[in-house]
């Protein structure tokens, strides 16, 4: 069902020095599938994360943002499927600190130097025996060539699993820059998605990589969606080992622009990839919005296009009910939005202007591009400079049929 | 599909004095169904709107703005199904005052006594000369006991008409409320629904009839939600036709309060049974926010949960998946809440306390109230005395069909 999404060659798949990754099949949810993740980090590597902003943020999300607060240094990401840990009070808490203690003990390293993760069914609580007698087989398992494994081992409605690596010659150092990323439905991130995870050899100071991870998740995970639903689970980690030969300390050290470029292009292809395997998706769809006075009103408006469930049910038929992306910018809470001033554009066909159809339109037009799997919508506003894009995908048959059956 | 809803007993909606219907079937989008409803006001009714607040409102919805605030009294509503008249710039404006201009000279009134509407497919537009044609039919069929086939005539996707009349004696007169409206899809109305129409025989007062208007929308309209898309064409029209023996003027006149909660229930009866009629409905949800700090955020978390596709798929699945109402509750946008201070309720099951599963919570006791066909979902913010309550619908395989399948 994806669109133009392909399980990722292993081949392509990079290793990054000072980072090796074990998978355990643990029985979380399901039998017989790999479902625990162990994520072994160099020690002097430097770690920074983004996370969801919902107010029912999950367990493992709360021990994070306390563990990366600590200067001791991540060493270690320990990470489940099947259960998100979240809605689960302080007994959940205390389940992640658990995870955390036990993998430290297990490893030969402090508690507070584990990061936890989890995703699956929410209020629920983690089967603690299964993932705890799961941790020796993952850390036994660890291994520099494993991106391809744990990139499966994190999935939950996910038909493929995503993951994207880019090598370069940076500064006379050659760079590598590889990671993962989960995530199918409940996907409107907001600081992050689901679960990312990508991890560079560069050697790169805790506070500009503090920066960095937020500027990449702006550039993919933030600008991605599938249902609207903002997840409680929402992560999305970036480690530089420092293991390589590149140091970075500053934006302006030779290479630092091209890393930072490079981690957004990875970043980028995984947030694609959520959008591609997006719950039923059947169409890729780029929501580009120009001419805005802001980047914030041109963010609503691409997200009301992008999360109207008639807008998305049009993609799904082909149909060129074209009126209905207006109504969405109609919608979208700009208060003074002069609708006679806004060209809408699908392909390259001009579709309406002046606040109407334009007149060289012609459904057949139309109906070609609506055809296509990968759709580009463009609004131009007319109104500034400010532009932005955000991803989305259609909404199908599927979408409710895998979440009407998610849990059974 | 409705969920516990029927066909109005023609015999149950009252005529109101001052007040004729006439339809006819005009073959704006299909053959031999009634599309063109024509309502004839009495001479010295006053009579009321609220409209959408779509920036890409419909041409109709503009003159109809542009007729209310002259003071020369409605004489005649104009509406027609198939054809939205929406996203269709200057001509379509064109053809709304032409729309008005042809009923006028019919009916030898001035054309800024008429206000029209139209409801249907966006950025196409009107098929003038049918229309036309039409409405001398229409108004052969004038008749106080037409509200049954007005209901009919002003259909889209639904699959029921909607009409509701109280009847009642106050202050010694005898005063009638009916009203009819439309709407199944599109449904996120910000002023009002699709198209709403409520006529009663006693005289109101136009300033204050302007306030009654915009209460009774707040109290039904404004408070459902079927895909979350506020439409180009949301109308809602309060007429008081005056013809009754009832004569209010001011708010503290015998009667009045009566008068107004008798609107407001026919109001929400039309408002709900078009929650009831959403597009593949099969689930009708009472979704009531208590504890806030203000209605506003009590509305932003009840939005919040009736808009969430996952929410509303595991409705349709009789699926007690709870932990996506309270995601969605945490994603509202409400940067304070305290997740741990809220309660969840679905019906009389005390579902979630203390940020996670409530002790006594079972399962089955969640899965019997999602087998229901209509079901409350109460949440308890614990931060103040703010409620609200929203009516919406679950989502389904047939909402996907009918939207991908709406034009053909």
């Amino acid at each position: 069902m994806a669109v133009n999404l392909s399980r990722p060659d292993p081949a392509t798949l990079y290793p990054v020095a000072g980072v090796e990754l074990g998978t355990a099949k643990a029985e979380i949810r399901k039998p017989d599938r790999r479902d625990l993740l162990v994520i072994k980090i160099a020690e002097g590597a430097t770690t920074a994360g983004v996370f969801t902003k919902n107010r029912f943020c999950a367990a493992p999300v709360q021990v994070c943002r306390d563990h990366l607060a600590d200067a001791s240094g991540v060493r270690a990401l320990v990470v489940n499927t099947g259960c998100a840990n979240a809605g689960t009070g302080q007994p959940g808490l205390g389940d992640a600190l658990t995870s955390c203690e036990s993998l430290a003990a297990l490893m030969g390293i402090e508690t507070r130097q584990v990061l936890p993760f989890s995703t699956g069914v929410i209020l629920e609580r983690l089967p603690m025996d299964r993932l705890l007698a799961g941790l020796p087989t993952a850390i036994a398992d660890l291994n520099a060539d494993h991106w391809s494994q744990a990139g499966e081992a994190i999935m939950t409605t996910d038909t493929l699993p995503k993951a994207a690596s880019r090598r370069a010659q940076l500064a006379g150092a050659q760079v590598t820059v590889t990671g993962i990323a989960k995530g199918a439905g409940m996907i409107r991130p907001n600081m992050a998605t689901m679960l990312g995870f990508v991890a560079t050899d560069a050697a790169v100071d805790g506070a500009l990589l503090r920066q960095w991870v937020r500027d990449a998740a702006d550039a993919s995970f933030n600008r991605i969606t599938v249902d609207g639903d903002t997840s409680t689970n929402d992560s999305f980690i970036l480690v530089a080992s420092g293991a390589g030969a590149l140091r970075i300390t500053n934006e302006t050290d030779p290479g630092a622009a091209q890393l930072k470029a490079m981690i957004i292009e990875v970043s980028r292809t995984l947030a694609q990839a959520i959008v591609r395997d997006g719950e039923g998706a059947t169409k890729f769809i780029e929501v580009r919005i120009e001419g805005a006075r802001t980047v914030d009103e041109a963010s609503a408006i691409a997200y009301a296009i992008s999360h109207s469930p008639l807008v998305k049910t049009a993609f799904f038929a082909s149909d060129p009910n074209l009126g209905r992306i207006l109504c969405a910018i109609g919608y979208a809470g700009i208060d003074d939005l002069d609708a006679d001033a806004i060209d809408l554009y699908l392909g390259d066909v001009h579709v309406a202007t002046a606040g109407g159809r334009h007149p060289q339109y012609r459904e057949e037009d139309g109906q070609r591009v609506m055809q296509q799997s990968e759709i580009l919508v463009r609004v131009v506003l007319g109104r500034g400079d400010a532009s932005t894009t955000v991803w989305t995908c259609d909404l199908s048959h599927d979408y409710v049929s895998i979440n009407a059956d998610y849990r059974s």
